[in-house]
């Protein structure tokens, strides 16, 4: 078994004798999550950089990497310094950038560390020059856009773009490319909707970097990505990366956004049953919001998995069973509404698996995985997770 | 400065040059709340035994027993045996027994640590017997009763009350009491409703008592709690002790159930200004869900604070100012629908404080405390957090 148990004297080699609650990790699943969209970019010649902000893991990011350190896309400077002290080299640091963070940055820059930065301000970009003569360094950005209205970035037709490349090139920043993120795709449902998101992205992507060539700024790449459009874009022309996160391990959000099934969702929070209440239809059990985090994604889906969808110790779908309460050490177990299935029989003891809503927060309550593949009880390794800013 | 800060080279002393997001803890509230409980407990003669699951942390435990390690919850065994480390000794793991967190919860009985355990059914209280006498320790625990549905629990009423004391007696193991927690009093909002809660927690609780001592059982202890509860408890006659946890630290549920005002909140998260959407009337800060938690507990309130209002670096309030929406690593501030209030004139780089939904789900997303006082700008102390099972 690879990697150090963190559990105060835990030595469990199964499963089934795992002190709960805890995180399992498929790695078969994980591994043709990972295919599935890596041969689906390599088939249009796009590279894709992986977001490790879901996993937060140097063992994932090897296996997704499995010929090298290739190019990571992290959420935090903590993830930056650990994925290079792991060896990784090439990384995006994909949240607009403040004073504080540009100095960390520019550290990393000045270790070898090929980190670029994001922005879309005027502010930013002369700071981020100021920053970088101060350090020493030729920083690297890239300007976001705004293809949906979800969160930050300038509009391809927003007149400070080319401000903000003009900056760049008189602050001596390198201009990395443009960047972008479909972050409304997670609240569509169909092909067709689907489809058009990531058409859209694409378009709005290709726009602003031709404006910026137009002004003679070169703009090499162009970076686009959510897990939903980058399964569903028909065409890519235009564009040289794709970044996505959660499609290595998927969840009951993805599932409901119709990108993924629910044998596709590779982790899962291990459950004991603490009681029951007949009287009441319940189960409770030792997974409560503090092992499955509080998101309630699917709320706002078609189907309403409450706090989780609830497998057997093997994985199998208990039909209509989740987790409808959470209070922080305890789960409720209940039959969905209006569902005519029966509750199961668990009793205390009985050890369940439940599959998450959104597989970055769940993740994130946990200090690491214990992989489990081929369907055997065994616990084949335990992976570590990073966490902090 | 006491404590060793564990950000990657982190040095800041003041609360302006940390990196955020970062959480801060504002001890002279903590004090104040701690003192406020603890008062009103010592008038009634009842003892007071915080929950530690909402700071878990030492120096917050130390804080609340400044004379000692006095009694505590837990609401996990790694709580547990992190507090017994510590110097605790008097703990009640308040979450239903299973058969491993027996086992293990007799491994810290028989290293001299007085740790009651809960459970609800013939089936824990014989195994309860089996693990001790395997352990060569004697067991303690409570009953857990349901005082208003929210959880687990036996009522006073259910003939399987006297049935599982009769095969804890039979077993060889010592019944501490009983338990319960009013956790429906966390969905009200006036004081009549919270009076009349307190009032149902502890008759429901005293009455279960009666029915045990009535069957030739001691039942020494009688133990409610909830935050809201236990501030408006008009009597306690009966009652021997209260658990509260989210009292230490308070927040916005507390402050929309009518227990606290915002100006007794005693954490809250620093952010930095990331970007500005003024067409939207939106800022972009660097505390997202990872750094906010997922929680949305004021969202069935009568004032809907998204995932948190936000205060300048002193701590003042900016009037309906919130966080609209929280993807992992941003957050996008906005003025409350329908509220006239202006947009503050906030730039990159500029520092807000949000005051969390949920102190206990927004604390455990961060690895320590920043610990502030007296209105000074300068950190006190960090304090770390445990966290896992």
């Amino acid at each position: 078994m690879r990697g150090a148990d963190i559990r105060n004297g835990e030595t469990a080699e199964t499963v089934g004798a795992l002190a709960t609650p805890a995180l399992l990790l498929d790695s078969d699943r994980l591994d043709r999550n990972l295919a599935r969209l890596s041969s689906r970019m390599q088939a249009r010649g796009v590279v894709l950089r992986p977001h490790m902000k879901t996993a937060k893991s140097i063992d994932v990011a090897r296996r997704a990497h499995r010929s090298g350190a290739g190019p990571i896309t992290v959420s935090t400077l903590a993830e930056a310094e650990y994925f290079a002290r792991h060896g990784f080299r090439d990384m995006t640091y994909a949240v607009g950038l403040a004073p504080h963070t540009a100095e960390r940055a520019m550290r990393l820059r000045r270790a070898g560390i090929d980190l670029k930065v994001l922005l879309d301000s005027p502010e930013q970009a002369t700071m981020l020059g100021a920053t970088g003569r101060a350090a020493g360094v030729t920083p690297s950005a890239f300007i976001e856009i705004d293809c949906d209205g979800h969160r930050g970035g300038l509009t391809a037709a927003d007149p400070k773009l080319g401000m903000v490349a003009a900056i760049l090139a008189e602050a001596g920043v390198k201009l990395a490319g443009i960047l972008t993120h479909a972050g409304e795709s997670y609240s569509l449902c169909t092909p067709e909707a689907l489809i058009a998101a990531a058409e859209n992205e694409r378009a709005v992507a290709v726009a602003a970097a031709e404006v910026l060539r137009a002004a003679g700024h070169e703009c090499p790449v162009v970076s686009v990505g959510s897990t939903p459009t980058a399964h569903f874009a028909k065409d890519l022309t235009g564009v040289t990366e794709v970044r996505t996160g959660v499609y290595m391990f998927f969840d009951l959000v993805m599932h409901g956004v119709g990108v993924c099934t629910t044998d596709d969702i590779a982790i899962s929070v291990l459950a004991t049953v603490i009681g029951t209440k007949p009287e009441k239809g319940w189960i409770l059990v030792d997974a409560g919001w503090m092992a499955l985090s509080r998101d309630r994604g699917t709320a706002a889906q078609r189907v309403d998995q409450g706090y989780g969808l609830v497998c057997d110790l093997s994985g199998k779908i208990y039909p209509d069973l989740i987790v409808v309460q959470a209070s922080q050490e305890h789960g409720i177990l209940a039959i969905r509404p209006r569902s005519a299935e029966a509750l199961p029989d668990l009793s205390i003891g009985a050890k369940v698996r439940i599959l998450p809503n959104h597989a970055c927060a769940t993740a994130s309550q946990h200090e690491l995985y214990n992989v489990v593949s081929g369907g055997s009880e065994m616990i084949q390794a335990r992976w570590r997770r990073m966490r902090g800013w």
